[in-house]
């Protein structure tokens, strides 16, 4: 004996989803069937507008909500000569957050990896060298700090070695409220590299 | 900046789901903004479709596929005397894989927990006392072996003191294929106490 077909299908559905297991995926199906009929509904709808109303930027392939471009592309004040290049969507929203950003986004949807087949024709490379030909003065590349992001930093940066254009990276270094005591020896090496002048 | 509206409503359906937070919910959803379209309406289909074609049978409150009676329930063969309880329905499909089984079943959905208020009239007891009324000569209660399992047991062995009816459990003691000096010694306590007569 097995679950009936119409509960089958969504608990299979459900287990291709990244870190749900088989297991997970009928919690998550019983759960859905006792929930109220137009909460699943609604969830239902959600997902079938994201395959109408979403899209990828067309400029800097971050999330857009229509087709074309995304809200930061539209938007005429963000300076177009500076592109910040990370890794996901979710970074964007970070440094979004930080407050100390106002130019556009490229978003590489992945960092090289090549033990996991992620290797440079996967990411969205190809879109930045053509915004190069855009009016751009300086390229930020801002990666995770491990062994992939540093990887495509240094890749990107041999490839973007344009006259004019600037390329650059967050400052590394001891994180704001952090203590020196605790500090792993790799992030206090990097801030005593990066050290800065203290004026009055 | 925020995501998109359309995105933003699947990560907060997805962040609903048990076992799923903040964070793997932006995960799917971003994983699901890969998929192909039609994936993505199959998943849909497949939950709308869950909503209009699944329901707990009226006897047993297993999963039925239409309203009414589940397949166990309307199959005649099975013997209606006798009734296993259990707190879910994997539960149902694992005492189904023994082959042990040819009785009917009652699905409690969830057991005894005072401590995260699951109190008796939250489960399906009312509707296992109602089934007593018809041919029922024993009743199995089949829960896990921990401390809500065997505190629902006894609960329900109380409550079902019903001239002839007789209520059992399944036998505990050492797994097969498991060692002797492995097992933990309330399971090697509870196998002594359940020694069986070797015949020849």
């Amino acid at each position: 004996m097995n679950y009936p077909p119409a509960l089958q299908a969504v608990v299979d559905e459900l287990g291709r989803f990244p870190g749900v297991g088989p297991k997970s995926a009928q919690r998550i199906a019983f759960w859905l069937m006792r929930q109220p009929g137009e909460d699943v509904e609604r969830l239902a709808g959600a997902l079938s507008e994201m395959t109408t109303r979403l899209a990828f930027c067309e400029r800097c392939c971050n999330v857009a909500e229509t087709g074309g471009l995304c809200a930061i592309c539209l938007d005429e004040r963000r300076d177009q000569t500076i592109i910040c290049v990370v890794e996901n969507p979710p970074d964007v929203v970070a440094v979004e957050r930080s407050g100390a950003f106002r130019g556009t986004y490229h978003v590489l949807h992945g960092v090289l990896n090549p033990l996991e087949g992620v290797t440079p024709d996967r990411l969205r490379i190809q879109e930045l060298i053509a915004r190069l030909h855009g009016p751009v003065k300086e390229v930020i590349l801002c990666f995770n700090s491990n062994v992939e992001g540093d990887h495509t930093a240094m890749y990107l940066g041999r490839l973007l070695q344009v006259p004019g254009l600037v390329v650059s990276q967050p400052a590394s270094g001891l994180p704001v409220g952090g203590d020196v005591e605790f500090a792993d020896d790799l992030t206090l090496g990097r801030a005593l590299e990066g050290r800065r002048i203290v004026s009055d």
